[in-house]
């Protein structure tokens, strides 16, 4: 069995390889072709912590993959990163171990802001004044980070809760190029940005209905379990088009599921990423069109990044 | 992270200490200590194999287990066993992974077998003049192996479809200290035995309710999927007495649950492992009763091997 640790596993990635691989697993996904279980789920309040196993296997593949992930949110005041885990690949013809790899969370981190990638090249209107990162964290950094390829404009507004947060996201969005602009007032953001991310694990709304412009994208990937959202149900029943990962996920326990169990979504249809992909145009009708994409997290990721992981 | 393989594995495998842990973990699981997820399924049709991910948690542990197990049918055509897995253990104060115990399915077997011995010593009659084992494969060794230290008879019959099988068998019996009898006529041995174990992955009943004599005891040990069974629904309703590792597991795919589903258990209470244990006294009331133990495999049995490996 080959084991792998974390800096063997960046050594070994290639974002644009993984790009394509996750593409091909959204589609196969929502053609129906991925063994996907329902998510486990355990908890560990004495010690704030939480984890979930996934796992999933595209059918016809040499493999399988299990994903044990967790965030024990007191790590940090040990010097330890909130975010623990692990991925592990299976032979699908005698099941034997065939890879483990201790990416202590960062291949899920990864696979994440190229999925937001992905719905960039989808969703982006044409003409962005300004892109908008809400949160200050590492998917708010990885996303920017991977945005740049699909996304010229170098404008940026970022909203925390914190000045110091803000002031350490901004000397770190320099480096990548952009000009940037902190708010701590989440619709001053909504102003000026056409292409916006929401990251945070908030569970009460920071954008309102009335925040966002015409002609705006939302990727919305903080969400992603029940009583988490960043966004109104009104702002989500506003948008014009809806984009999910998982029509199941996200309508359970997704950034959409507060409109769609109020029956706000009746006359939205949700189309999954897998399926926009393989209809192989944009998801965007027109300038003026409000869009919105909700990110769960599907185990067919996993499958894939391990995938490319193990193919380099 | 421990590393640990299958030889090193069994070198730190004391059943006795497992067995204690074994019953601790039965006890806890029945007064609902442990979080145990619904497991998870993968299937692999053209392999003809199957994987199944099991997690579990006994509340205030510093650690929780993961398992993911597999059978795959035609792995002995290329000389490997069709049992493969491994168990993991992650700490349950940071999340970090602690331990890889590359068991080969080893762990699962003996934590299998040694639930057994625990259902004998709840349930064997006092006086019984032959064992019966129903199967040939390696729980039908383990059984009997760990069965030893329980029950004092040893006089054996075996039943199997093979009569290559069966000698084999008969070998390992011998060198266990058995005086052993074979048939392919499962009656037969239900005439002979007093306390009997079914081990295989039949889907069709191979005991019949006119096989079986007062005073017998049944431990049923192959049915832990849907359509799997080894005993008609007439000779579980039969039974006096039922033991079952967990209500709500048995009841939706064990031995005993075609007979639940139609209706045929409605006056008998069923009665959890940890629950009897909790009790401290014999789950028999006398020696003409039959009793019948179910037996599907917790995760709390993972989690409690685990800790009897890590602890040596």
């Amino acid at each position: 069995m080959i084991i792998l640790n974390k800096q063997q596993i960046l050594d070994k990635f290639d974002a644009d390889a993984v790009t394509l691989l996750l593409k091909s697993g959204f589609i196969a996904f929502s053609q129906k072709q991925v063994q996907m279980p329902p998510v486990q789920h355990l908890l560990f309040e004495q010690a704030e912590g939480d984890c979930c196993i996934k796992s999933g296997y595209l059918q016809g593949d040499s493999q399988f993959v299990v994903k044990i992930s967790s965030g024990f949110y007191h790590n940090p005041t040990q010097g330890l990163s909130s975010n623990q885990g692990l991925m592990m690949a299976f032979s699908a013809q005698t099941g034997e171990p065939q890879a483990l790899l201790l990416d202590e969370g960062w291949l899920t981190a990864l696979r994440t802001a190229l999925a937001g990638r992905i719905v960039a090249e989808l969703c982006a209107p044409q003409h962005i004044r300004a892109i908008g990162i809400v949160g200050t964290g590492m998917q708010a950094r990885l996303h920017l980070m991977y945005m740049k390829s699909v996304i010229s404009c170098r404008q940026l507004w970022v909203w925390g809760r914190s000045e110091t947060a803000l002031e350490e996201y901004r000397q770190y969005a320099e480096e990548e190029g952009f000009e940037v602009n902190t708010t701590l007032d989440a619709a001053e953001l909504g102003r000026h940005c056409q292409f916006i991310v929401t990251t945070t694990p908030s569970r009460e709304a920071i954008l309102q209905a009335a925040d966002i412009q015409p002609g705006t994208h939302i990727t919305a990937v903080g969400a992603d379990g029940a009583g988490k959202h960043e966004l109104t149900p009104e702002l989500v029943a506003k948008s014009d088009k809806i984009l999910v990962d998982s029509w199941a996920q996200c309508t359970e326990f997704g950034e959409i599921s507060s409109a769609f169990q109020q029956q706000l979504l009746v006359n939205h249809t949700l189309t999954e990423i897998g399926t926009a992909l393989a209809q192989n145009s944009a998801f965007r009708d027109n300038e003026q069109q409000i869009t919105l994409a909700d990110l769960t997290g599907l185990g067919i990721q996993d499958v894939q990044i391990v995938k490319g992981i193990l193919r380099c």
